[in-house]
């Protein structure tokens, strides 16, 4: 008998990733899909690429209360809903796997870096930070999961194995980061036109984006001491994908080499289903539509530095893909269900 | 026990689509993928898409005779090349599905539009035309298919209730279509370029086509008679996906309107599992990745002229995806398997 | 000394391309440009391209009788803005450009495609149509200009050479037409973000896109009888450009030939500084930001159809670069002034 | 009267970008265009888009004897190719304007950076570096001009002022940049075609790339000490337009905000008519089509770390607008001629 799921706030783009998904999961079937904005209408209305899949289904507004009983509820929400109704949802469901913000950080670096006072910071320890890579112990020991953002994602795993083995400082790392438009979702926004995007790219956010917080996060957790990251995003012309470029400075006295390096990185990844480590530069189209990670590291002797790649797709891997990873793991399932590694070439 | 197959030609796009397709399909494992251009190279360099699916595999450069004894063949190979070792294959092993243009049509079509000599006649009679929607009979009772080409699917589809059904002349016919640049495959030349081909639109191949006479072939058997077709292709910035706007004059004395001619699109495809009628207008990208076909038409009272559209993926359902629907057919496997109706959206 | 101009309506693609070019006049200078929606806002915040050209200019809210006494006011707003204000400029300027649709067309065919009554019929006389190819003496012996659409210029001048010499039957004529999303405006649409355009067409407006009116009307001026036409438009993920593919029936008896054709329009367009008639197929890009129309023909004598093509840059010859033109010729100054026929390309 | 100029390597992009602006110039005529894989061919048949332009302008192969008494010879070739004929032009030509890297580099860096030995060493004194903007009085007192790379241009101008003003340290400086793949020229590899580029981001040349030399070049020549960069290019799904984000760290002891950059860099650049700075982030978009620079600083106290970020196109300003500018310059002419701040936008 199949899982029964909830997409709250299906209307967006990861909700439109999730029900892609979700549609060749054996095991989870979708109960309701959510959309206040678009109460009434079809999902095929507004993603024809469902339409067949899910014949007849119409996004509901649909109050918290109304999903109790439900095995997994998905909220896919602008960052501070999350918290608005994560407290009628915690123990009248079996999971929640909030796409969002809000679960993520600690109190005070989610208040520092958003701005804003969280509501629900009693709420904050129910949920496991969802890489699942590096944390997939508290994952699976935790009912609820917060999964990350799409560049903490890449940059994290582009950068773990190095901070797991101390070999690089703690601070001075940069971020150099692209990502596709679809990361700044369905809204209207004169900044994601297609005649603003195209033959276009820019950086945004600079010095303080929020997405730094979570890297810092991550990598702290796997260095075991704090971390600074300073991290640039840029928008370029496409629709999905993320890849990051990261520079940082060996620890004083250890020697490196880049064949040292890689095989590192492949241990460290050893037994990941999703993360593919690759002697190439890692291209986002590769990953697109599936769950997968591309990684890769130089050492460069010229200039004493460390370059990490890390490559995937920012609604897949980076939002939907590892929502459903994250879910597959609190069910109890086999972590990869429904998830593929291949992407969409050419 | 699974079919073994091979992909002959399996470094273009149409080979590296069927690979992407297969590695999902329970009931067929890739032996041999061939590639006499890139024999040694592995498919991860290729198509780092498919690195992990394909560990390790490379590309051969293999004889025809060597592949004696696989249940399955697909040949993803240029006009020209499937002739000269077809021969060899057709009794030797269980089926072969071509992906090129050499079987597709009667000789006399052939040598016209290709304008160079069949060199295998006689095999013609051996392969299927594999249109499922509108030869599904003769594939199931054939060895062998040919599978047809992205513009005759996309632009048969959309036409083909019309004529079943005697509503429009079968002359006077236009076909106007755009295909994403895949369509080209993947060799070089200019007009392939992405600096060429972004922002850009042209139209090619003016009154002459090749794609003309299967368009005319499929239609004149749904028609049961002689059907002529103006074909005009044109190229537009993106990848994947063809989209045939057709126009249609109705025969004297029939009384068309929109909402009937839907009904009758509805109730010819009511048992596809690929072909989506929609009240709506078909857009490419609802089909990407997807083996779906949408299609929609209208009546125009204005100027008594019937418009069908027609969408798909023309690296899926406009090749490989229909190849590996025609192998499912002769295999005796549920048609649909390993083949999705959901694209890639956004 | 420079001619005073305003641009009313700044902030759209349209008034931003205009004032592109106005910076290359050296006999017009924008005195003043509007936009209710952006009201104190700099140019070069929404268009950093026009930073350096432009600096300090910014974005005025005016009303009409404050742009008294200017030699120039172009109109780029949204259909039913101008006739709302024209009343008021066309005797206290020079002249009036207007790029939008409220003079283009008689009061009959307006409420017909538009659906709405004309708010200043009286007014309509007092503007010619701005095709200057076809309409040079009209605009040249008017005080004001309607500069048509960016789809009936490109269908128009594609056909023209046709209809004018009687080649062609005057009904069953269809134009298949696909263009860059810069046709839709700035607006804020989901159908215009980048994550629904790119690798993705659609055709919209199917049988009653309000510029088929526009093409009727100036079709019918060159044959001098009335003429049908069925148009079909597009959305392809580009930004600037419009590609017109025409279909029309030969009249009986005439005997047509490609060369024929190709001679007859090169004869037709031997004047005009902006249409280039090629033996190729045209394409956009080769007219991306220029003044320039290309277009070709052809004779199939297989279905005994005519094809003819054309393309140009939707918002230069499409809309500001034509307005410009016009406002040359109203203005007694060489109509080429400050327009290219060079596009970028690559 | 009009300098006679020759483009040699003329079907190129860096050729078709120079014939598109010496339309414009009213000092320049284009005498020659030179193209050994393509002469014969008309110029409109490469490029339709200067059809109207260069009507019946056909490219030639040329031997450089024949170039002699020409005023000027723009050299479009692939590096190495240059050397081999530049001795047969300095002393029987007015002025070589080189868009390749032979005369850029001192000779031990040409050889270190190329692999490959100089062949002629002894007429790299003959060229000045063409980066008017920090070079400006060497191009003027010099015959010959080598014009620099498009990545160096855009992060040199991105940190000169930095280094100018000795705010950051000379060595640890990253510059992460990405370009549009027409950077990449006309060349068939399967690394530009459309379908490979699109909706894909990958870095190239990690740790290696030739441009290094040349941003060290520049920048050690600003700073009065040697300096030293690591840099990686990316390619991102467009055709045109070049944006570098640069890191440095601040010197130890100086006191720095955001402010007081953006005021150095005003100031620093205040009489440059292409170098546009910016409060806001620069959008490659914004320069497309044009000569202009658009540069932006930020001071992160957080991380002490400097960000400064140029984007300029690469055609233009990085290479065929930037060798106009040389040109220009050599010949006495008014620097801007023939040369547009405004970007193509949207």
């Amino acid at each position: 008998m199949a899982y029964r799921a909830a997409v709250v706030g299906g209307s967006g783009y990861t909700g439109a990733e999730l029900l892609r998904l979700l549609a060749g999961h054996p095991e989870i079937e979708v109960s309701v899909v959510t959309a206040d904005s678009h109460a009434g209408a079809s999902v095929a209305d507004l993603y024809p690429s469902l339409a067949v899949a899910y014949e007849g289904l119409t996004y509901e507004e649909v109050a918290p209360a109304e999903l109790a009983g439900l095995d997994l509820v998905f909220l896919c929400l602008p960052h501070g809903r999350s918290q608005s109704i994560a407290g009628e949802l915690v123990d009248t469901v079996g999971h929640v796997v909030d796409l969002g913000a809000d679960f993520r950080l600690p109190v005070d670096d989610y208040e520092q870096w958003y701005g804003e006072q969280h509501s629900a910071p009693e709420l904050l320890d129910r949920f496991a930070f969802g890489m699942p890579e590096l944390y997939r112990d508290q994952i699976t020991a935790s009912q609820h999961v917060a999964s990350p953002g799409c560049y903490p994602t890449t940059a994290s795993l582009a950068l773990a194995p190095l901070l797991a083995a101390g070999l690089v400082e703690s601070s001075g790392i940069v971020v150099d980061a692209v990502s596709g438009v679809s990361g700044a979702g369905r809204g209207l926004k004169a900044t994601s036109l297609f005649a603003e995007v195209s033959d276009n790219v820019n950086a945004y956010g600079l010095l303080t984006h929020r997405h730094t917080a979570e890297m810092e996060l991550a990598l702290s957790h796997v260095a075991d001491e704090p971390v600074q990251v300073l991290f640039t995003p840029h928008l370029v012309p496409m629709t999905r994908g993320i890849l990051a470029t990261c520079y940082a400075r060996p620890v004083a006295g250890v020697s490196l080499d880049t064949g040292g390096l890689l095989a590192g990185y492949r241990d460290f990844y050893a037994a990941e289903p999703f993360v593919h480590v690759t002697d190439g530069s890692p291209s986002t189209k590769a990953t697109m539509g599936s769950n997968a990670v591309h990684v890769t590291v130089r050492y460069d002797e010229r200039t004493n530095t460390v370059l990490a790649i890390g490559a995937l797709d920012n609604l897949t891997k980076g939002a939907s893909g590892q929502a459903l990873q994250n879910a597959n793991l609190v069910l109890g399932l086999p972590e990869a269900t429904a998830l593929s590694t291949i992407g969409l070439m050419p």
